[in-house]
């Protein structure tokens, strides 16, 4: 009877949130924002409804957590990326991590149906584009930094280019959807060369 | 009473048919594929729910219609840029062009919510990749005579190079989503940038 009460209560909390977050994006994922009712998502969650409100007041707030997360982990990649020597080098290494990321397929089914409930629901459309001010911020400094590594000196707006990588990367997840049977290995060959000309641009 | 008579019947019934299309498009934009009941494109369009079925016998018949129309428009706009004597050019001057469509709000919801419902629906699924397939075919052809109108000997796989060029256009739309502030006018520059670098690849 003590193991249970020996997880810190506020451990415990965290982990039964993450549990609501991930069943909730399997919802997303299988029936849509608004197929994914709380009910639907306390079943797969595995607990009472009233539960997943203690934590979440309503649908929006679990894709602002959802989002979030995301904003947390790319946080986390740009932290271990300027920690390297040559922040270009590393950042190239990153492309093959960010293709495998984008084309993931349930993170793909996940973030479409984020984007595609952004584009008709202005709350989440607020949560996103919030979200995306901080990983665009951080991502654009990176590349800076990756500039100033190799004294490359960009003519075009630097704003600019880190929104082409963006779109570049953001837009594979379209693309597995369309064609999941593209050639993988080829596709980060001119993904690298396409990155290092936008970066040298 | 003549005159809506002399309109013939097969022209009457097309623009009936884009009607129940430009309805069902605004629908699943505005409510996703699954809130789009053919109740409410029915209302939407101004016809009868049985007007539309003599049409589309379901919605997945009308997503294959809308996707259809697209890849139409994509064939149109190949054959124009075929007829250039500078493919190379007519493909660089249609970058803007092609920002511009991606970038449409109205294309970008009616896009996400499709490729987001593919993403979880077999059936849709096969539609955008049947689609893809075609358009992906056209696109990498007029690359091809593209490098061949500059006698450029591209060091890449061709598809690949293709695949990355069809990311990058794709990533707009989800990118307008998340930051519709963006620079338009440089996010341009750099989008000829990126596509003369993978061209050239």
């Amino acid at each position: 009877m003590n193991a249970p009460q020996a997880v810190p209560r506020a451990v415990r909390s965290d982990l039964r949130r993450q549990q609501v977050l991930d069943a909730a994006a399997e919802c997303f994922r299988q029936y849509g924002f608004h197929g994914a009712s709380i009910a639907r998502i306390s079943k797969v969650a595995g607990m009472s409804p009233g539960h997943i409100y203690h934590f979440f007041e309503n649908k929006e707030a679990i894709i602002a957590a959802i989002v979030a997360r995301k904003v947390e982990q790319s946080a986390e990649l740009a932290e271990r990326i300027n920690a390297q020597e040559d922040v270009f080098e590393a950042l190239m290494d990153c492309v093959e991590w960010g293709f495998n990321e984008k084309t993931d397929p349930e993170f793909a089914a996940l973030w479409l149906e984020v984007l595609a409930e952004a584009a008709r629901n202005p709350q989440i459309a607020l949560i996103v584009q919030d979200a995306d001010r901080q990983t665009r911020d951080r991502l654009q400094a990176i590349e800076e930094s990756a500039r100033k590594a190799r004294s490359i000196r960009s003519g075009v707006d630097k704003a600019a280019a880190n929104e082409v990588i963006m779109a570049l990367f953001e837009g594979l997840a379209n693309r597995v959807v369309q064609h999941p049977e593209m050639d993988r290995e080829e596709v980060v060959k001119v993904l690298r060369v396409a990155a290092r000309a936008i970066l040298e641009a």
